[in-house]
């Protein structure tokens, strides 16, 4: 993008115009996995994220050369109304950690062997309290997205997206409960680990900034994210979008990117069709939020850190999907018979 | 293991006085986690995974330095029965193809960055066809179980397990079917891929070898072994006991390893609490059988591929919750504010 985003407007635009998937590229796949030293299909998920990657990447055989773990961060005034078990000044104590190689995405990103980028969003300038006012103003919002966007660069060829941002999965489910419906307590859940009354009282504060900003923010995606997402919440549909346009898969880490993924979703629904949800959060309303999207989480394993860690360990599992694609055998080079007519 | 195993009332005196975990390793594990810099729990099974392997590697912190992946190699008489999609000569070819790097597992060690070993046994060998008579002698199932045992070293610290086999597939069901009743359909999957009558036919030939072996076999699980497996999967049960005395976890791969593990487990429930269930295959009975076996599988990603696959991409998980247990900081190394006490 060599020209900037002045309004919801021109991004509406965008949106409606991202380029599609390689035809050419998934049918060079399917005919590749076709061949290859093993009963059909029996790689299961590992052959459709081949193919995915190959379709989104516009190439075959696809790579997995230069990935790119990005985590966004970013401080929320409604951190004030109680909503987390952690002070807000954690965020940038986490960013620290991130920068020390201290936390757990630094070691996840060491293991899939991946580039990891930690980008701040004006941490000592948090959101307005969404409780009172719009979170962002929508050129605070533009430039969130633009960052976000920036920080994806022509060359690499996979993206895991992620955040750090006390109060955040407040923001998550404001921004779900605007777009989906049903009750603020459906999409509320503990988040770093409140339970009971402060879980309540979360539900509550949630339920409060939804009808606030309803007027607005009635089919308008772009303005849910606005009045009740983030910096770092913006600056990750940035990215989404910034990979989209350079053709780079993007792997979706938990809640809170799922709800800036589905605020694009909402907005253009084809505009999350070259991401993988890459795990099921235990955050509670992720799965039903991963159902919405269309999108089937690739593993579950209870995770609900954020810091882009499912979508960091995701990245091994492209990995492995690639590797076996573009490295195993054909049936004719191995030598190894094929099923026979009679099964 | 330095003494011979000559009975099978030797291996049942050797299954009854199995090492047990360390209590010390799993407790220093649980200090560590609740100092990392996160939500206690907000990695999942990531931290259950740390502490199992410090559990059972005995010692705290736990590595994952020489990692091996087995992939035990066998014949069966029963594929004459027409139970494979395959050939049987597919398993040498395929063998073959391990050996000069062609197969999916050949990828999957090197993304992982494991140690593969492939384990033949007497491919010119097969077992008896099953539906006429025992797969193997005893002596030929102690054999094979030794074979096993050996393939484990000391200086492991995590060992993949898993097999080739054309018609092995029918071979596990049988066990399974033998040791956990229902009916031989309930037990009979596609394996490679055969469907319609030809599955209906597997599920026929399981049962008939089945109701054959029953007066052997009742409340005699290393019987049903030995009457219903063959050369890989006695191999498979001997790498499992022989990591058990070694100290070393093991990663179970999908249904053929499980029905091997399941003959153990029979024998004695505690065998195999130094592994974990991989991943849950596309193989339908299998999910059942990680069920029955009281393990949860790590991930679903509809892998039915054998060659010990699944349990090859897991060592990239138990990587990912090692790195994470022993390099994170703590919160008092990072300076990260701990959670507030009014949540």
């Amino acid at each position: 993008m060599d020209s900037p985003i002045n309004s919801f407007a021109e991004l509406r635009t965008l949106l409606a115009e991202l380029p599609g998937p390689d035809a050419g590229a998934a049918e060079a796949a399917r005919q590749r996995e076709a061949v290859l030293t093993k009963p059909p299909g029996a790689l299961g998920r590992l052959e459709e994220i081949a193919a995915w990657m190959a379709m989104w990447q516009g190439r075959h055989p696809p790579s997995v050369d230069r990935p790119r773990i990005c985590v966004f961060a970013g401080n929320h005034g409604v951190a004030a109304r109680g909503v987390s078990a952690f002070p807000a000044d954690v965020t940038a104590q986490m960013v620290q950690n991130f920068q020390a190689g201290g936390a757990a995405v630094n070691q996840l990103a060491g293991i899939v062997d991946a580039e990891l980028r930690v980008l701040e969003l004006a941490l000592d300038h948090p959101t307005v309290d969404f409780t009172t006012g719009p979170a962002l103003t929508e050129q605070e919002c533009l430039n969130a997205f633009a960052y976000g966007m920036a920080s994806v660069e022509p060359g690499l060829d996979l993206v895991a997206v992620g955040e750090m941002g006390i109060a955040n999965t407040t923001a998550a489910a404001a921004i779900c409960h605007t777009l989906y419906g049903g009750g603020p307590a459906d999409w509320t859940g503990p988040g770093t680990g409140v339970t009971g009354a402060a879980l309540a009282n979360k539900a509550a504060v949630v339920g409060r900034a939804v009808e606030l900003h309803r007027a607005v923010t009635t089919d308008e995606p772009l303005q849910t994210l606005r009045c009740l997402g983030g910096h770092e919440i913006a600056a990750m549909a940035g990215a989404i979008i910034g990979a989209r346009l350079l053709r780079i898969p993007v792997l979706l880490d938990g809640y809170v990117c799922g709800a800036a993924a589905a605020a694009l979703h909402a907005a253009e629904s084809a505009s999350l069709d070259h991401c993988l949800v890459s795990h099921r959060s235990a955050e509670p309303a992720h799965g039903w939020l991963a159902e919405l999207l269309g999108k089937e989480p690739l593993f579950d394993l209870g995770m609900r850190l954020g810091e882009a860690s499912g979508a960091a360990l995701a990245i091994g599992l492209v990995r492995a999907a690639v590797a076996c694609h573009t490295g195993m055998a054909s049936f004719g080079e191995a030598g190894v018979a094929t099923a026979s007519p009679a099964a």
